[in-house]
């Protein structure tokens, strides 16, 4: 039974590109971190050291900045595409690549109630996410966000769970529900209005959180994923990953307090981790 | 030549708080870190280990959830005055407390317009702070902010700088400035509007790094403590420490692109750090 | 066409627990990060909030906990295997689980050149891993560690490589290597000495990264891989995951000073990524 | 009352510096972090825009790598002093100068029983510190560690605490004391065997952490830097921050299980957090 090499990739991760728009004196700015990932047959490099067919990750990351300037970066998904593309077609070993890029969010600094032209605030922790997957079948295009963290105060019950001999969990009818979420959705094409989709997908898994009156952070996922592919039939499915953040109430009778779910003690670790993948048939 | 105890002090850090109210149907909420430190003689615990005059951490705790109930939380400042003075007047041994809380902020979630009663996004980096220090003195209180990440991509230049046989960095009279910023300001008395204050003087703040041109990261920072002191003769002193976070220009020259300040790597270490306070005479 | 829910599991992540054993005065320390995730027929709690299927994340937690004493705690894999194989035979609805730990290391403090009884010091960065993965069809163990961080000063090189329009890497023949390792390997069959062979794997890496001489990142993950393989038939597959942690060579000409590789700035952001799995046929 | 400027630093933080010493087969490795700080009459700078007085950070980085090489590093103490006065002595404005070093360890891949020649795995997460202050009047060297994490799982007590309205704890004869240690001490002079006493005063910290039976963690610092001092009279002074880094026996009678202190939950948030400076009369 003969050793031999698997699956493989290489690339550049976490290139860190500030791309400044200034043909105005009302600049704009795009902030990204981008990582490439390329495949194809690199055998003779892992079992010869021979690199004749590996582009060097530093020219990798040279494309990528280069790119910006060269082709521009508005929608994170275009810029992707784009460079995707580019190593696909015209690097001559390269069979797929795989791009990903995270952007970062800034708001115009308020000056005298209006937005300055040149300055920016952070805005955070929440994070855009695209990852473009381009091969000789084509490309797709899987985006989304992170660390977009919710909290509401009522609207949510857990009560009626399976219970075994390990379980001393008290069943509840109003609790906060809180969580970090990561969202992924998988587009059925290329013909998007990515900023505009993005936003709106956005937009409903707020509204969705909250509006659904929740029985559990499952249910409350489920019609969060509903909502969006029922409102985009561009998109083909979306996967939720959201962490339970737990906040539990403080037992304040020992200091002749009630706590009436006022006061929370706010839990790092553990946390529940609750995925599901909304699709189509 | 005796070995003695030295200054010390003990408490509980980063205690996760979490404060909703819901008095009417649009709750309101407050999601704080809390440390509490207490000064006082407290020789025998080291020496011998007699704990009768320590106060354990976990009941300092207890405190400062249990505090969020009878005392409230609203302002951070005011709670911590309260949870110190306690300490203080109340615990015999107890001769000084600290108190530092951070604040995360959260906004309301948009849903059809409105901000949703009872749901919150997190807003962030940026964090509110204060330490309060209580003693028989009296009480002092030093707010501010940190993880205010501010960029602004022109309206900066550096030269006419000091050079010395290991100068290499060119001069420019046009880069990106960015920042994450952190401000401590000490207040004069306690007779504060601690919430419109802490408001305006990061409104000003925000202004004075959009607005001054600035020559070096150290004038800005200067502006911005003056700007702060003129506005407030509440506030004694300011401290600004500002991480210089460089952007560079890319090279696209081998590439045969120009790159008039339009794409920049952003860079993690190191990177530049200036410190200023700026203070009433 | 239809909405449908897809793929989904829930569970608790990140239990932080620690384990001693105290039978004899010389203690024994485990100290592990336990994640559970559960799979099965979970439709009702997500499309009408029916939670009669589901065993809380908080049951889960309880019983990572129990089985520590209950079953104990050394190999993790055989923890891990004995948690899962509870989830799926003894909870109804539970068809699959997947049980993940982390293992940080301690090492005995040495006091008048022994290792103390009860007292440890931590060992890291690196973390042993294991995924174990239970359903009807039996149980897959994949183990593994990461944050393994490596680091050679000579014997590695970089040229011959594919140039095109945006290469401007120079090519070089000694330069430093060095990564974040994280490795993964899956085992045949369960009949494993869990300790024995992840300590022999490990050796068996470092020892490859050290006396492989390198003509590139790829080429030491693939030595590494194969030996790891051909000296454990109970290996069926391992993966590797090797960030490559530039460190550059500061250009001390300005100031007049040489640099044969003596000197370097050790880079954040970007990194190399190479990824490679190295199996049977 | 005027506005002025007040105390007032800046430098370039976190230069991550690698230093190879290759004369013979046997390579050694200094892996460190570098931060510099100057101060001097730099208000022009603040109220001008003037920076005729600057060195730029940019020189400041430049100088961390080139005296790497020109003078060496090998006790971090030495290059710190080394780059400190040449700050204050050499660039005409500057009047003190601040130089911080974190020091990462590293240790020989073993191959066939024996450390290899060129090749290390990376050891912490402790990491060695030196903060070095040089001014007209001199230097200062204050060293020490970070990130030493502890555990010892008996001799531990804490009872026979203060008890008011909000105490709930139950005292303990016997539980898990375990810390992440910062420890800093401020030698005397300057004629000192860096790396002896450094390594000296570690091993003196672990042992009274293992052999000192602890009634509370106060007690165990101060027996800690006690030692230290005994044994060094090169050394003036001694500051300890110690977490207590709680480790909560998990209640375990629900499922019919005792849990005589063998299975716990070790907690991340909320921790004690104590301070002690040991110092001579």
């Amino acid at each position: 039974m003969g050793i031999v090499l698997g699956a493989n990739q290489y690339g550049k991760a976490e290139n860190r590109l500030v791309r400044i728009y200034r043909e105005t004196a009302r600049h704009e700015i795009r902030d990204v971190t981008v990582s490439t990932a390329l495949r194809g047959d690199f055998g003779d490099a892992h079992l010869h050291g021979d690199q004749a067919k590996v582009l060097p990750t530093d020219t990798q990351k040279n494309t990528a900045y280069a790119f910006a300037k060269e082709h521009g970066l508005r929608a994170i998904e275009e810029y992707a595409l784009t460079l995707g593309r580019h190593f696909v077609h015209d690097v001559e070993p390269v069979r797929g690549a795989r791009i990903s890029v995270d952007e970062h969010a800034w708001e115009r600094v308020p000056v005298g109630g209006q937005g300055h032209d040149h300055t920016w605030v952070r805005r955070g922790p929440e994070v855009r996410t695209t990852v473009v997957d381009v091969s000789a079948e084509g490309a797709e295009v899987v985006s989304g966000l992170r660390d977009l963290v919710l909290l509401k105060s009522t609207g949510s019950e857990f009560h009626g769970f399976l219970k075994d001999g390990y379980t001393t969990l008290p069943e509840t009818d109003d609790r906060i529900m809180s969580t970090a979420l990561v969202a992924r959705w998988r587009y059925t094409g290329l013909d998007v209005d990515w900023e505009k989709t993005w936003a709106d997908a956005r937009r409903i898994m707020l509204e969705q959180f909250a509006t659904v009156h929740s029985l559990a952070l499952q249910q409350t996922l489920w019609e969060m994923g509903r909502a969006v592919l029922e409102a985009h039939p561009e998109i083909a499915q979306i996967s939720l990953q959201a962490p339970n953040k737990h906040h539990f109430t403080v037992d304040l009778s020992p200091f002749g307090l009630e706590n009436p779910n006022e006061v929370f003690y706010a839990a790092d670790r553990p946390y529940g981790l609750i995925e599901a993948t909304v699709t189509r048939d």
